[in-house]
């Protein structure tokens, strides 16, 4: 009946119940179970949206927005089922003020999509969270990733939101002006909401300036903890590093393995420095100061683009790394400490997943005190997951109880959501009762969160 | 009948209803009427808090938070009279951690007070408002100032607000992690809130390192225009200021005649640049030289204390020389639009002001596109206060049509609240919801906003 409606309304070429477009919107990238949606709407405007949540909150249906499918916690599964929105074309640039470094986009516009036009005016959209996810997800999820240490989270990018919510109101939740003191602050409540109190179709984003120069570099330490205090040694003398990236020595003998590399066998940071030229060189030498005062090895640094790029190759290759193991699955972690408890940190989760008796990983942005763990298993083999189940929540844990979150930049989706008691404690009642004064049928990405 | 509950509840010695105390707890440094409380309640801590507002809540009585009075829109005149809240005994610095550049302080510490303790360690709090304004009331209206074309306003400072809610519970919005993608972002959505939301306790703050070196830079310019583009040149130049503020030829002369100075009565754009200081130096020759290509005139530059403590004395005497004109009356301004409209609303403001035919002063923070205009009336003539009101709507609708704000740091309160509709649209409908779902019986700060 509801579907009739959305064909009526939307017209046929844009809803779809093939099999291959309902399993195409079952996953994510993330280990989460898939789910089919009953039927994809791949809307082309906001009013096409305000279609969608009318008749959906007439009949009652899900409602669960998607974009790249990028997402590492399951946010864009469909696990009550129901309509799928798909962004893919609704991905046109709004307006672009350079003078203002300011863009407005659609929300199906993705990062390197955006970045092609506003690098050519000198400009950069900053957020790198790896994949060339949709910037109405990125929102959606708070996304950030390498740059995060310099230029900040999703969050910090946005001036203004255009909305739909569940009964198909447009609303915008901020203005054009760089700051302002009136009235609530929508745009930080719906960044990070992850589809549960609206759906985001435009977006209007800071730009940042392109650096003039650059240059990368890398080194080992024998602990993982000296890792990490080197990392709050750079922050420290206030160095604006532009990416600071830990990998730790079992991830890398992943990566050797993988891509027949031969990187130093211990744990890794690499950095990227950013600015005027005479800046960066000199940022560069203090770091290195700093880094072999603090006991590092294999210290190589680089400005021309091939060296960079076998700088930062290990870096890059860990993903596919991690990810091309066959038969083998794995348990995501993302927390995010403090910088002064991050050595402590690091140190409790590599010797918890050494305890494990399974494969560990750890790697991320130590600028932040943000870092990854991944806690590989074979499904195959009774008991493997609980245990690395058991010892991502131990790290999760630990992480909370250090003042930390238990999601850094990935978002809560289905994967954190037996977390958020401990994290936010009464404020998660108060956030509880937002959900149900937006959503008060439970149409919008139901199931995730709470 | 509440009054005995507070006094069993709190003890007497933290309950007045001295006269004395009810006129300084009836006004802020606005021009809005004052109204004199039942009471006020001196708390010392977060369960003296929870105590009043269980009362509160029981009986029906409306709650204003008080912090240093400072405020320019009214938000601390308990225009429905009841309790006032006084946060001087709150102030107490709770955690200082200077390798995480973080601090964690109760709502009653002032600005100053902050600042004396963590510049010995090299560290800033980067928020100047002018006014050694309470940091809980600096959350509470997202308070600016100077500062926030390098560091941002007060919402880009906190991590973590510890927030009693009307019925008595006691959240927390963040952790003490860099960032978090974890559940709603409520700290956003208290930090600008103006005590509609509940009643913040505690404050977790970034903190930033002191530049090494300091330059501040003056000149002078022959239209307004020139001046807002002179200062958007400078942003496009990557130049990161520290402050950039604005003072128009009028002002300037409200100045010489108030102070007895003879500064080139002119449009005058004031600099300071600090970091390293090679970056400095290099800052300040560009600035000079882009500057000197758009015409300016009387660019002085000083690096040493007592020069620089000259070149800023115009911008510091402003607010002393409107404030001191016996008989007059100001409406104050606040709209913050995109910097490419600067020029253009500048001028706008400038002729309306010149048309209305009563003194008005344009200055602020023009980095930011922030600026604030003060109209000028005598209230014993008929009709002044009518045609300054108007002319005061008049730029402001221009700014919220410009694609800006009704203020871009006082906050709304009472003065801002006309413009609510039109800036936010079907948002307001949201905002109310909001404010209907924390204070369902309307006891917290009733009359502000909406």
């Amino acid at each position: 009946m509801y579907l009739q409606q959305l064909i009526d309304k939307l017209g046929k070429e844009k809803i779809s119940q093939k099999e291959a477009d309902l399993i195409r919107h079952s996953r994510d990238e993330s280990i989460h179970a898939a789910v089919l949606p009953d039927v994809v709407c791949f809307i082309e405007s906001r009013e096409d949206v305000v279609e969608v949540l009318k008749i959906a909150s007439d009949y009652q249906v899900p409602v669960t927005p998607f974009g790249a499918g990028s997402g590492l916690e399951g946010q864009a599964i469909p696990v009550q089922k129901g309509i799928v929105i798909n962004f893919e074309r609704m991905n046109k640039i709004l307006n672009f003020s350079p003078e203002d470094m300011r863009i407005t986009v659609q929300a199906g516009v993705t990062r390197l999509q955006l970045n092609k036009l506003v690098n050519d005016h000198g400009l950069m959209f900053s957020v790198d969270p790896g994949a060339d996810a949709m910037i109405g997800g990125m929102v959606a999820t708070n996304a950030s990733g390498t740059t995060a240490v310099r230029y900040g989270a999703m969050r910090d990018q946005l001036l203004d939101l255009e909305v739909v919510l569940a009964d198909g109101t447009i609303m915008h939740t901020g203005t054009l002006a760089k700051k302002s003191s009136s009235g609530y602050n929508l745009t930080g409540l719906f960044t990070g909401s992850e589809g549960t109190l609206g759906v985001i179709t435009e977006i209007t984003l800071k730009l940042h300036s392109i650096p003039e120069y650059s240059m990368m570099a890398r080194c080992t330490f024998d602990s993982i903890e000296l890792c990490a205090r080197a990392a709050q040694t750079i922050l420290q003398a206030g160095i604006p590093v532009l990416r600071m990236e830990l990998i730790d020595a079992s991830s890398i003998s992943m990566i050797n393995r993988h891509s027949g590399e031969n990187f130093p066998v211990n744990h890794s940071l690499f950095f990227e420095f950013a600015g005027p030229r005479k800046s960066v060189e000199e940022e560069v030498t203090l770091a290195s100061e700093l880094m072999h005062k603090l006991g590092c090895e294999n210290w190589t640094a680089a400005n021309d683009e091939k060296k960079k790029d076998e700088i930062w190759k290990a870096r890059k290759d860990l993903n596919y790394a991690i990810a091309c193991q066959e038969g083998i699955e794995e348990i995501g972690g993302d927390v995010c400490v403090p910088i002064s408890r991050m050595p402590e940190m690091v140190t409790y989760a590599r010797n918890l997943m050494d305890k494990s008796g399974l494969n560990g990983a750890i790697w991320g942005h130590v600028g932040d005190g943000n870092f990854h763990t991944s806690i590989m298993y074979d499904p195959s083999v009774d008991g493997e997951f609980e245990i690395a189940d058991k010892t991502n929540d131990d790290i999760v844990m630990y992480a909370i109880q250090a003042g930390g979150t238990c999601t850094g930049e990935h978002g809560v989706g289905l994967g954190k959501m037996k977390f958020q008691e401990a994290e936010h404690g009464a404020a998660l009642e108060i956030m509880k009762r937002t959900k149900h004064m937006y959503d008060p049928n439970g149409i919008l990405n139901p199931g995730k969160i709470f």
